[in-house]
């Protein structure tokens, strides 16, 4: 396993795919699972752990509200942590974005966009932190983003045809 | 001890000292420390155990930023859990408010106002909690009610004077 | 009566049962009802009365908008109240929020999340509050938060399917 | 007395003189006092009576934080209540405003500005209600809007130097 | 005619009929149209001259986005002017609010809550400027709030049922 | 072509075509199309470098979320730049509104208002612009803005029958 | 002169010489004078006047709190008008932002960032319009990019000497 | 060189020192510099590849307002970016934070807390990333954190004095 997806409650599941749709995509093999950190702090600890142990290179977190999940999953571990802000109140997210950013010095939380664009970006990142040891992978990035530029230009070319 | 005050940093002293006013106001006991829920996960689990032990009827917790002090607290024990939302960045304690208050369903904490006046609150409402089963405690709330509607109505006189 | 639950408006009645589904889970008696702080300041004394009177632990309200409710009864108690914010506006209940959670030092309210999420944990905070002096519930209390981190372990493990 | 001036706490006096300038000005008789809407709930019960026997035209409230102070007026009375929000926490008054100006149906509060431009308002707008029915007042304030607008034609003119 | 009623927008009749159900209610005569203060600035004068010739008591402007009818409309005026911040852009009707309620010395604007509930309160404040010189209909104010403290009394006993 | 309009995504064309239909009311050539100032920043230099090249007067630029686009566009030209902030996450636009207005010295964005009224009015200031030079367009803005005048009229005489 | 620059007060004076400083670098004639939109509409009317009479090519204008002025300058014309919200309130300039953007279709208001660097851009915004049509200040709108380009660089260097 | 770390203008060197001081302590090479993502797009791209053929496993971005610097990186490169919303407007941040941290799909970047806090933890992720293949680094990461954690303990025991 290379990363580990945990959040907050099953409900953030079909976000939460967003992420692992990505990994499969890079081939990068990950474990995903529920933990909450205020319902099951104890489970959040034995997953970090596990992670820990199986050799993941970063672990993924998305929850909302008072998001504290990936902070949780912070202070218990030194791999890099992302968290993904999850919009599940009526604040607009606004809440779980600001209680994943704003973390203390000395125990980052690398927070990525709202809701399912940012449960994929969680995923490229993972996979940019991986890269940075894996030559193969990180060829696969490069020609994943010319891709994604070349998808952009065939769009661009059916949108001129609005052209007067 | 009666309250347990735990604060995120040794810098939120001053504010926080807004609490233990109050509680030596009322005569309630109190251990007051620091544990970051964030560099001192076990500290903090460790202080919630103590409260428990020493029959504490509530704790306080203050924390800045994405304050999750209080819902790790709260993640520990099933006492009732008082947060006070600092304002410790440039956000203007929004990101706290919002970081203390948005708990899931089953783990509440029960939030006070920003900074000093919160602080001040959570005393106020770790008395009201003691309160309801010590009469004696009971009876001297309300007398201080009754002395605080006394100072504003002296406050309201001595502004009468603007009255033309 | 152990709680009493005030809301501003009968068409708060659908999210404030989140309060009642919980409090009958552990078999704490209440009254739950209609009282404006704005149109009936009168029957909220009234009902604050009955709840001091009749031996009530602690007073919930659900409000909206300018939520004054939580705070009007604070200023006729001191009991401990705890308020829920409820979204009743466009602006996605940042205005209840604020209006619930900012109380002047000396009149605190328990502030709980927004909706429906809030009235579940009004509900979990007043059995707490009351568990401080009922060793009854307290046992009631934690044998929840272990059946809810089970819950959380079950959907864990469901989700776990998804891992690759 | 025609316009009766109630700020929450004596330390919005400074604030709140920006009304009573205006106000005399026009020579308007007013009372201005203290009274808290949850420090002294009956307090401010008596000044909403005595406004009304002594035939003031409106009530000014200013008032900070969870500011239900001229929410609370406006529930006891059926005269033209004024709500001045006050900048008096870390959230720059967003918590007043939202507090004062989101009432529902039935009970309005007149909101102005954020502090002391609002308090100055506040008295114009009680100049403008008790001219609806006073003439000579209404006289006073076409003229004193003339002289504002000779006033920043004077200003004009002191930074057309600035041309080039 | 005793109140003018302008809206930025014909879009926003459903909306500002809130304000003309409760004037008819009070049998308050009223003239409603719709006058942009961006696009017909001209017409905006011209009805400002028309309530002020025709003996309006106080002009209500409904407004979204950058809501500057309110403001401009009070530019005109030493009438009382009631603002109506419309939720009518993604930002939830913040940025009317704002526009609405901010407004500098010496010109204010009354303003109230967002959208309908804020109509209806824009009618009820316009009612209550009235009543400051019309004994008969600040009769029907106090009796048509009684009325309103009996329908939330009625709504209480429904909801009571709910008491377990 | 005197106008380049560029957006971030093709999910963005159903809102920018309340620009182009702005432009062909006015008769003003255009070029629209998809550039992402993130996927592909060379195809956005190229446009840039096209738009200044066909004599384009300005660049509107239509994105969400953390919109860079106007930005980047603006660092690549002295051309002036309009930027329209799209509504295109759970924060109903205000992370695209920064994103966008905020702009460093030296290099302006021309923000208008969020979504499709902010591009229809890029459209209108793209026009605006162009007629500084261009007589006879001036003349059709004129001649629009009084088309526009008799249309709020029409829709205040259709609303004046709501006067009673 | 090309631009006519109004601010609503001239406590702005000093905010607002940010963007005559940039005209007069570029050499581009400008009148600047305080007119406000609520306390002096005619001169407001007027000054646009003299804007069309004199030939400018846009106009700027800087506002704080429920800041009209762009907007109503922009109700007059259909040159270009470009907004600086400055910050004059508590809210840290939100509500002028949001008062001078959310524009209504059909009257833009070119926006640009708050206070002193929204001052600069809007001479910068100012200076590219009138270039669409004067090749010489096209040149010099080029040259000082690279200006400030070498500008950057020159800080870049020195910002190396932390580099270890 | 391991990381580069970049900044919008030479005013950000003291927050940026948070991370360097970080850095150092950890015995981990950078290059830091400054580069405008506006002013200088084509410095920044050189930049960014100045960082990739010396081995960079990072780049972090400082910026403030509209802070566009970290995305336009991302755009250049498949590294690790880390973005630093700066507070350097009268928002207090919620600009540069927005703009920071909402990167459509594709794109991230690993954003950290606003302003010091954020550049120190900037700094901290960094190291965890490339601790990922680097496991003298990584135990130091561990041993820093528990002398993050007894440093917490020592202020917990002076803190401690205040109970009572």
């Amino acid at each position: 396993m290379k990363v580990m997806i945990l959040m907050g409650s099953d409900s953030d599941l079909a976000v939460m795919e967003g992420a692992t749709q990505v990994l499969e995509e890079y081939g990068i093999s990950y474990k995903m699972t529920v933990a909450s950190a205020h319902r099951t702090p104890e489970l959040v600890a034995l997953m970090v752990a596990e992670a820990e142990r199986k050799g993941a290179c970063c672990i993924i977190c998305g929850a909302g509200m008072a998001a504290h999940l990936a902070g949780v999953v912070a202070s218990h571990t030194t791999l890099p942590v992302i968290g993904v802000p999850l919009d599940a109140s009526p604040l607009g997210g606004l809440d779980s974005l600001l209680a994943t950013v704003q973390m203390p010095p000395g125990i980052p939380v690398a927070t990525v966009a709202l809701g399912k664009s940012g449960a994929k970006n969680a995923a490229h990142l993972a996979a940019q932190i991986i890269a940075t040891s894996d030559k193969t992978l990180s060829r696969k990035l490069k020609a994943a983003r010319k891709r994604m530029a070349r998808e952009v230009e065939r769009k661009a070319r059916a949108a001129e045809k609005h052209t007067k």
